[in-house]
């Protein structure tokens, strides 16, 4: 048996609620396919701060930076919302991104048939959409200096970030991006601000040079404000999109809200391909302090992102091809929790759920 | 008669075809209400860099400067898209926003009771749609400093921008949206990303301390990947929304696009109250230059744009209101151009819908 060492990071709101149930999958997958799994669990966020006064302490960083893989439930609250910057559950996420070196973030954004009624959009522009957002996420307006408070010449304050992408920077997502694309339908998308950031003009310069490695990808760019509109005119013409920090946030999460089951939807990030250090895998939701402890989470996107550490942090492809279709067939049974519940299906709880994913698993 | 001076900026692509229907219009409204018109065309954009290689002639400018309100096509096309930044058609726009120092951006995105097919998104959703984006037009990362390419410590070039805002620049775009959310339901929401960015750190504080001035007004605060989110799950939760200038990019165009009518969609760009100079209205879409010279834009977003112009930038309410009443009917006679074409209308070209609108004046 392959053994692995996963932190688990159940975090705020109903991140503990979803981590549980997807480490009860990934048991059953693991030992059903001979893997087994040694887990720690250790506090990050909202619950690291009330525990230990900081966001991010130290010791999950190193037991993180020390295992095969990460999944972490959700982060954030209304209670730590008016914290100073180094105390917001926030500030612990991205310092576990950047000590990860995580720098490609993976969102699908996918349609499922058993679904389509979810989406907002109408049917025929929803359905079959499925297209991958590759967002830049430890570099750009994110982590970029000079930032903070300060006064400008009349003495006023200002408040300061900045956006900033070296070559190196951009090359790494832009091969990540391409390398997806490839395994995928072959098309990928830059999307920028290139007609008005010099940081998009060398995003732009530089994609389209990584590009002469990959021939066979068909290569397009577009303006940010347009990629927002065309994601709600006609998604299915996307099939990966490459971009940086900001823009990937806002737009995968629009992209995901497209598909109108965004408790669905899971992530991975992960660092280089010569870099030793394991993926940070994600549901794409948020703690959704509202419904936290209510049993009412729908635990799927963590459960899928389960299914993607084992495929793309772990290289097992069998136990995360299980997980899946676990998932889509508890589906097609009709389970659905509240967030994807359409009539004549079973409206379940965020347990249940799992215990039917268990099942099918 | 009152007379006034208006600068045409017929631009690039469409922007002549749907400048000359709006200014059709507004001599026909004027001449009904009792209003004179003096127009001065100007190039701007590739019109310009073609005519005298730069986007913003300096004569352009003063003559905009001078004038009562100026009323702007479309900037850009293929053509130009691999200038240098200075010889950017949309440099010349960006030029013009910050000489005519108009900082606040009104953006509303309606869903018309004739037009609710048009969108993609499901009807009962899309239907009742009526919100309004304050977008801030002249300051944060669009003209940040320092921006540009530089080496950083590894020797690697970079590119950079700096995104940042002082406290007089959000007081006055925050009050512009206050009173206009007054004057609408009385409910804004301001769009920042508060939990990352010290930019929007700073951004959030100042609207809440604008606030006091407006009790009235309801204020809530949404990070901007959820905004975006928002727009496709329910946008008739919307208001008023206040951003920075690249989350209003993003977000206003996002939000057109869940109308569906992106060629009905006018904006405002406005100073402040104590400067005397004009306003500058334009409608959203871009200079379509795949459509151009065919007699197929939709004219009405200029014609609306028009409108906004009397209302607005000249105080002339009456000619703006018979200029809107017009449009709608000619809308309810079924008249539609390609973009908003639906069965068992009238397909027209834009000289067409011009006419229609013009009978309807
Ligand atoms: C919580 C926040 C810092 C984070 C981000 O902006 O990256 C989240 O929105 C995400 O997309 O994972
Ligand atoms: C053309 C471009 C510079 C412009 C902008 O980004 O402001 C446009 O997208 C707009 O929204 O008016």
């Amino acid at each position: 048996t392959r053994s692995y060492a996963i932190t688990l990071l159940p975090g705020d709101g109903i991140g503990p609620e979803v981590i549980s149930v997807a480490k009860n999958v990934l048991l059953l997958a693991g030992a059903i396919e001979g893997i087994e799994f040694n887990f720690h669990e250790m506090p990050v966020g909202g619950a690291a701060l009330d525990l230990t006064g900081v966001p991010l302490p130290g010791e999950t960083l190193s037991a993180a930076q020390q295992s095969d893989a990460v999944l972490l439930g959700a982060i954030g609250g209304y209670k730590w919302d008016n914290n100073e910057k180094h105390l917001k559950p926030e500030t612990g996420l991205l310092q576990l991104r950047e000590g990860l070196k995580v720098f490609a973030n993976l969102r699908p954004a996918t349609v499922l048939p058993q679904l389509v009624d979810a989406s907002t959009l109408k049917k025929e522009v929803a359905e079959g959409v499925d297209l991958m957002v590759v967002r830049e996420l430890t570099g750009g307006i994110y982590f970029g200096k000079p930032r903070g408070f300060s006064t400008n010449q009349n003495g006023e304050e200002i408040g300061l970030n900045t956006e900033v992408y070296s070559i190196s920077e951009i090359d790494r997502i832009a091969r990540v991006a391409f390398e997806t694309a490839r395994k995928r339908r072959g098309k990928l998308c830059s999307v920028d601000k290139a007609n008005v950031l010099e940081a998009s003009m060398l995003w732009r310069k530089r994609v389209m040079a990584i590009a002469l490695e990959y021939p066979d990808v068909e290569l397009t760019h577009m303006y940010v404000d347009n990629a927002a509109m065309q994601l709600v005119r006609n998604p299915k013409q996307f099939d990966t999109i490459v971009t940086n920090n900001i823009f990937g946030d806002i737009l995968s999460d629009e992209a995901s809200m497209i598909t109108g089951s965004i408790g669905m939807l899971p992530s991975a990030s992960l660092g280089e391909k010569a870099w030793t250090g394991p993926g940070l895998f994600e549901p794409i939701h948020g703690s959704a302090p509202d419904i936290a402890g209510q049993d009412k989470a729908n635990p799927l996107a963590t459960v899928l992102s389960a299914a993607m550490l084992l495929k793309y942090g772990l290289g097992e492809a069998d136990a995360a091809e299980r997980i899946e279709a676990a998932v889509l067939h508890t589906l097609d049974r009709g389970f659905r929790t509240g967030d994807i519940y359409s009539d004549g299906n079973k409206l379940v709880g965020c347990k249940e759920m799992g215990e039917e994913v268990l099942k099918a698993v």
